[in-house]
């Protein structure tokens, strides 16, 4: 086990400099853009059910979020990181504040944002709700893992839940009086859940005793709220082998009295937690079901359909996990550029008296675009999926309906897989922007590295989400959503080639190849993976990060062009819609300009990846 | 500072199977291929002053030192990262093992490897001190750190030390019986040597009083020799300003007495170590020097000159720091590697009753492929670079040394910077190949992802190491030297091509496109350098990691045809000249792929690194 040095005198880092660089601002100005000019909030605000989501309105939410998540739970991060959850005795004690914070963050009823109006929640558009998520959770990362987890728990009940479900769990899960979380994982079962042991036995009264071990279950013990409502993967005695014989459960850590009050203790026992790189202050528990009698469980919807519902959890999961991978690049960005604009070190090389800030130097710019550029993709690319999901579920049209609905599952896996790929990297040259003070713990900036690398790992690692986006989503309907969407990219490169803008015809030159690339690759995915799935597959993740940029790219040309029009049309603040513009063109050149490389790799690089025996590794 | 949680119970992970995975195998095999196929060390063992390095007996020291490596230093690894040298009073103990593994490789001689028979060395060549400073980094990259760093001060004392200096302090660093430091950095100069203050002043005897706080000293305490030799650089009181009044003065721990032994303690003290991301076990001191009367030094050299000495440190270095990443990369590969062939999950997509070995799923094969051909490629070109080193200093004929040593100088900026850049992506896919449990800090493999990070950073910065590539080994010459490397990448390209074998050409192909790329950025840089110097130093690093992809690939190509005619006359282990062949493709499709996109960054993507005024951001 982890035993530390003893406490050192005299870091270099002087305090002052770090309380500086500490905060969090959310970016409100870029937020706003995105939602107004990019995801079409007003017309989200015109979609049934949807009428409360108007400009103004949103804008004033996203305000006292901003507020929340910057003055209450920003502050929490650190400390956390360096006084992590802890376990005795069964009992698990989260970092100091934490507790508080989720107590005020329920009463001010950001728990609901998204949630009907019904059980207690504001019934806000998922356009909504996704800014306030990128918020809590660039404030900080383990904090917001719980409510994520909740949010889930809360759509798969209230999909799949009984009436009886829903009256007990659902206005305390909303209210943030409970939290929720996922039990799937078991030392055996990673990505492959059809290995599940857990065990369901029916008792003939309607529950059910449930059985076994689950790992890496996320605030699966903690001091935050009343009660844990875990749901559960397991299977019953006359289950069929594999995932067609999975059952979800609702085990609560304390079963729930007639009256609705937590009860008597559920045999469900966090064992020990998990000492992880990062988001430490999140608890990570080994929970053992039924080890003192059996814990008491009721099951969810139908048997052998678990994972069907869970999928809802898990699809709601990734596309918040997504945002995570947002939220820390953006987080690691607002450091790396204070840090860049602060430290004084050599001259200007076009020539200066004495040394200057580094944010002078090309290459520390070009790093900064780097991180920002990628953020502010991903951003639009999540906000714009979130839009699409409310479009699937509040339209009107039948047929728009279904078309939004096909948009958003074609990019869960995308949003997920590419914003959580490229916050490793942002974090990363984070820390190298800080130089020999980035790896040092005292500043701050190695921590975004550690945290963001569980991102592309849970909640399905980026290749499971690659063969979601390979199988599911491309390969099953010839690859007709795909085409669709990329006919939308040329629209508007179409749009960036006849502007007559330097700036905007760069993009848009660079889109093309991406668009070129993109095209190839989907018609060589459809059309090969019947004959040749593992040399498919061999390609599955480049196609991901394909996409990601691709369709990255494509918003942040949308970007540029909504920026030139502003700019032509004096409306605003010209240095944003400048920056906008650079921004993009700095994306297009370095970034989606990898794109034929991808190409390549996916489209005549399987046989390399394949090439090895396995004895000859 | 940091509290940790208390220990917890029951780590995830079973003990036996920690133990089976913790072990670093020298990989030998790989390591000769290279030395005989790629690096020439027939050749090099023909120098005047090299010939007892004969094939033979290489391979014996080689196979002393993988023993010595595995047996004694790798098992310090983990308990290094889990108990760090720590610091109480100005004394510093390290991590439990370390004073008596240093002992054991002291008195084994292998600090001596490269240095001079005079001193008491083995007078090796470079190419053979290579691999055994790979293999030392990667049993143990915090271990390694203090033989490296004597390593350069022995450089610079040997070019520049009198011959008092070199009488007193050369056989103990050679014996490793003291050890050496740099002292360069201080909280306000970095990157930045001009803003150096630390002061040196004449006492009328010979000698110095020096004053002053350096940071980031590596080794700067410990208790694992008897005196540590400090090289500081500093002004005296008559120095001009900025990089041209820098002097290097040798500032001993303890006082040398008339009969060599250590006398009166100096006044240099630690004052704290760093409580850092990675490489935990090698302490981080910031050295007081001065604070109690005055720390007494001699001048090294000449005055003013101390920057040009440091360099000849720096340069050493640099390069060994380039196998730094090397090592933790194939350290991470062979980690991740005997994960991939134990974990069982998910059916063989090809079609498999039950689950298999991860190995079996082509992303993981995929990932496998990455960091293998990567950590191959950075290797071949470090050893080739290492021969080059001795071909320059032992060669009869002078046209010959110059030749070589400008390769030599050109390749020291790309050894360090792409080898290092590549192990934090080869790292964070080890981490990845592991799913959750690379996130466990238990496993391991989360160590090298923490420990690789610092690579980038000290000896120089990517992008210092970039700007040395762009101005002094690039832009001087007007691209002399690189445009005669790139005459023999495209020999070795024709040779590729005219194979007719599939593979051979599919390599050759991408090798073309990769010369192609480096070709037009090596005129583009030559040509705007005056002009647009920033433009062109925003593209630095796209084009030292252009050069790493092409000069790597490069050499793939070259064992990809050594391993063909092999295979063509059955010389020999057809599994491991497959091998070769398949590595080598991998890598010119998956990562020399990239050429043309980093051509793309550097010659049309300057305009938006440089778009946004630094009020844009």
């Amino acid at each position: 086990m982890v035993l530390q040095a003893p406490v050192l005198p005299g870091p270099v880092v002087p305090p002052n400099f770090l309380e500086s660089l500490m905060s969090y601002v959310a970016p409100l100005k870029d937020m706003l853009f995105v939602l107004n000019e990019l995801a079409g909030l007003e017309q989200v605000s015109t979609l049934p059910g949807c009428e409360d989501a108007t400009p103004e309105t949103v804008e004033a939410v996203l305000q006292e979020n901003a507020k929340f998540c910057s003055e209450v739970v920003a502050p929490l991060n650190r400390s956390g990181d360096q006084e992590p959850s802890y376990w005795h005795d069964g009992e698990v004690t989260t970092s100091k504040g934490f507790k508080e914070a989720f107590k005020a963050f329920a009463e001010a009823g950001w728990q609901g944002v998204q949630h009907p109006v019904e059980f207690g929640g504001q019934g806000l558009p998922k356009l909504v709700a996704t800014p306030c998520i990128e918020m809590l959770n660039a404030a900080n990362l383990s904090f917001a893992l719980c409510p994520l987890l909740s949010d889930g728990a809360i759509e798969a009940l209230l999909t799949a839940g009984s009436d009886e479900q829903k009256r007990i769990y659902l206005e305390n899960l909303v209210s943030g009086k409970w939290t929720g979380t996922m039990n799937l994982t078991e030392p055996q079962a990673g990505s492959d859940l059809a290995l599940v042991r857990t065990r369901a036995v029916p008792q003939g009264d309607g529950t059910y005793k449930i059985s076994g071990t689950k790992i890496f279950i996320t605030y699966g013990e903690h001091d935050m709220a009343e009660n844990i409502v875990h749901l559960v993967l397991a299977r019953t005695p006359s289950a069929p082998e594999g995932v067609k014989g999975i059952s979800l459960f609702i085990v609560p850590k304390f079963m729930v009295n007639a009256d609705g009050t937590p009860g008597a203790r559920n045999d469900v026992h966090c064992v020990s937690l998990e000492h992880k790189l990062g988001i430490k202050a999140s608890p990570t528990a080994v929970l053992q079901f039924g080890d003192h009698g059996g814990a008491v469980g009721t099951l969810v919807g139908e048997e052998n359909r678990g994972l069907e519902y869970m999928f809802i959890m898990m699809n709601a999961a990734r596309f918040a996990v997504g945002l995570q991978g947002i939220s820390v690049a953006e987080r690691a960005y607002q450091k790396a550029l204070a840090y860049a604009k602060d430290r004084v070190q050599s001259r200007d090389l076009a020539g200066s008296a004495g040394a200057v800030t580094i944010i002078h130097q090309p290459d520390v710019r070009r790093m900064l675009m780097s991180m920002r550029s990628q953020t502010e993709a991903a951003r639009a690319l999540a906000y714009v999926t979130a839009a699409a999901h409310d479009a699937a579920h509040h339209h009107a049209d039948d047929a728009t309906r279904k078309a939004n609905q096909a948009f958003y599952e074609f990019m869960v896996p995308v949003v997920k897989g590419w914003s959580t790929e490229i916050s490793i990297d942002v974090a990363s040259t984070g820390v190298q922007i800080h130089g020999g003070m980035g790896f040092i713990e005292e500043t701050g900036a190695a921590q975004f590295y550690r945290d963001a690398r569980i991102l592309t790992i849970y909640e399905g690692t980026t290749a499971i989400q690659a063969n979601d986006l390979v199988g599911r989503k491309t390969a099953r309907d010839g690859g007709a959503v795909a085409k669709a969407i990329i006919a939308q990219v040329r629209a508007t490169q179409a749009e960036l080639a006849n502007s007559g803008a330097p700036d905007l015809v760069a993009i848009g030159k660079q889109l093309a190849s991406g668009a070129d690339a993109l095209e190839q690759v989907v018609a060589y995915v459809v059309g090969n993976l019947k004959s040749d799935i593992k040399g498919v597959f061999a390609g599955s993740v480049p196609y991901l990060k394909l996409a990601g940029i691709v369709l990255g790219g494509w918003q942040l040309g949308r970007a540029a062009l909504v920026a030139t029009q502003k700019l032509q049309s004096a409306a605003g603040d010209s240095n944003f819609y400048q920056a906008k513009i650079g921004t993009a063109r700095f994306f297009a050149e370095h970034i989606l300009s990898q794109a034929d490389a991808y190409r390549i790799s996916i489209v005549e690089g399987s046989s390399g990846v394949m090439a090895l025996t396995e004895d000859q590794f």
